[in-house]
């Protein structure tokens, strides 16, 4: 195998690159991580990665760092915001510098579309995708297939529907082709106008949505469509929100997830978020877990 | 006892909550960790604990950074300038969002008042108050009296002058609560429209004042009185400030503190600030121990 | 010695104060910690070092934070941007605070000029220079001999032609006189009003810049010129850039650096930065020994 491709392999830019195969390879790391406790574990002597996010976050670039944290790797903290990237300095160029100095594997979230690969392809270190654009979200559809697989003990045959901006929503495409990998039905449900065209699934209403066994809904991005493409907040909540009421008919052994942050009051009513059946901070919890999975992946091989 | 209970007692929102000797057996272990001197002890090991900053502060998140690093615990360091808190996101989620992803315990500074207690009983870790809008800043309150001790050898009987904005400062608050628990005597001198009407101590003049054991200073929040509050800078320092002039009236023996950061050439003359007879980085320096001693408290129970 | 001498030799305020053997004896151990290899060595037990930057860097910062977990220290990173520097606290209030709360050592950004030295004699803990306004950058130049002497062996009768904006530039300035110290020419060129008249190095034109050993780029601070001191990026870049056209006449044995980060596409030419003869991100793979030799000096003396 050449280095490029062995680079590939520990690199996770998309779960599109995943077989199923690997995808449950993963959530079985990360049940033994999980299974381990909250230790610092001596599992990557000598590793430092960086974490580089070219766009606003909380919980992800927390959840990566922690993960790094109990593996016992140490991390860089590298955000747009307080960098040079304010100098015009390009994002290839930091990834390279961070590359020079020594990174064994870096994390990355970056908004524009169709650079993440190009980037990979140009540097000789591991990247691992925290947010590409509106493209993929790989730890984050893995780590709601490890919610979905804990509580259902398989994904074969699930149905998930996942309501909301499908159009900008990278979480949704990286959960639909890992969930289609492992066997489970997905379906779409959305304004007509946030429908992603190019996507194989179908779309269904509301209603229809509510029978699946995984109710999945997405972030309204309220400051990007002050373009007009949602009429207003409560709009929303009226259509496409998962209120009480909606809640009240959903199976009873149907969990309720949402990437978070949520948007209280507008796609999913405040009382819901930490009911019986949600799962909103479990996936927290379980994203540390997968992300050792993942980080260690990529700076073992 | 309950779980409940065993958390609330490992958290420290105030001093409010502390007995007397609660308060002295933290400054005890405070003097303990001081006499180990400069090393990264390895007393917590596996702990996790989360700076949670929701408002700027220099020396107070370094400070617990050291204190937590000293013991040998990592730290996740979140502060709302650079954050999701930018996309509407709640306290109270991030809060749990750090929960959910395994911190072992939160250091937590806020303005929203009266958000703190309740954010603490709903979430399952214990979390350190670093300042609470006008309401407690009890590691401040703790350090100034390990201060005190070192400098008198008991809090006893001591006279200490809170020279400021009485009104707007948890200092003052944490301050008055705790030194009246360990028997010190506090007196307030404001002005008057930055008096605070429902703490129950004496209001001195600036010459009576003077005359205390400790004089402590209150930085004048110049940015927030734009309101009138203050005339002016010079104004404030005429009537309220400690000038060198004052200074050379205190007791040979009395000690000149102030949280910082400090105004200079306002609420205290430049040449105080490392006068003989100021604490001032000194205080900074206790504040160390004092957060060992606090985190280990949260950490360990 | 007494204890401010032994300070201020363990301290990096600037190449200035290093002799020829001193500067080589870094380099010396730079090599050292290079080819111990991608470790985290036990070199600083104990260490807890402050990166203190009061103006934006990514390489820098991230640079110095590498090296010090290289060796084994921890570091509390200091940003002005998200601090209370925005309250009005000075630099040097910042400095003492870390010093009180009990930084090991210090590594100072700051823009400033005259305020380094200054702070550095008011202080008791060593300093090193990650860039002082427009006077130096030791660290850099140290790096960058590192780098020549690695390609030509010797620093002794190199030619080196620096080109840009010597006039603002710290980099220009720590390398003038590094290099001279340790046997080297150092030609400017420069636009003229861009020269610095108080420096006494010959300027000569692009052309004759082409023929030395090192053509070292200076970044145009784009910016900072809106002043008019350039007329235009295209101007700038069709009298002073290194373009393709003109590396080809450089000397098969040269190399191309630049302190990064570039603008591509007007100091110097896209297609250049990672040409054979550059050695751009070489120099920032340099500087983590670099720099790991420098925070080992400033903590062990």
């Amino acid at each position: 195998m050449t280095t490029a491709a062995k680079l590939r392999q520990r690199s996770l830019l998309g779960v599109k690159d995943l077989s199923a195969e690997e995808i449950e390879s993963i959530l079985d790391r990360a049940q033994y991580w999980e299974s381990r406790g909250k230790k610092i574990h001596n599992a990557v002597p000598d590793a430092i990665v960086a974490n580089m996010f070219f766009e606003n976050s909380t919980r992800t670039r927390f959840s990566f760092e922690m993960a790094a944290k109990r593996l016992g790797a140490q991390v860089l903290n590298f955000s747009a915001a307080v960098s040079s990237v304010n100098k015009g300095e390009s994002i290839y160029d930091t990834v390279r510098t961070l590359e020079s100095i020594g990174i064994d594997a870096g994390i990355i979230r970056l908004k524009p579309i169709g650079v993440l690969s190009e980037i990979a392809s140009r540097v000789n270190v591991p990247l691992i995708n925290a947010g590409d654009g509106n493209n993929e979200h790989p730890t984050q559809a893995l780590l709601d297939l490890y919610t979905m697989r804990k509580h259902f003990g398989s994904l074969k045959g699930l149905r998930v529907a996942i309501i909301g901006d499908i159009l900008h929503s990278r979480v949704a495409r990286s959960n639909l082709w890992a969930l289609r990998k492992c066997g489970a039905d997905v379906v779409f449900c959305a304004p007509p106008n946030l429908e992603a065209p190019e996507l194989d699934a179908p779309y269904v209403t509301v209603d229809e949505a509510l029978g699946a066994d995984v109710i999945m809904m997405l972030r309204v991005q309220l400051e990007r469509h002050e373009s007009g493409m949602i009429k207003s907040a409560e709009d929303y909540r009226e259509h496409y929100g998962l209120t009480v009421e909606r809640a009240a008919r959903i199976k009873g052994h149907a969990i309720i997830m949402h990437p978070a942050p949520v948007n209280r009051g507008v796609e999913i009513d405040d009382e819901l978020v930490e009911h019986p059946q949600s799962r909103i901070f479990q996936q927290m919890a379980n994203g540390v877990p997968i992300r050792m999975a993942v980080i260690e992946r990529a700076l073992r091989g």
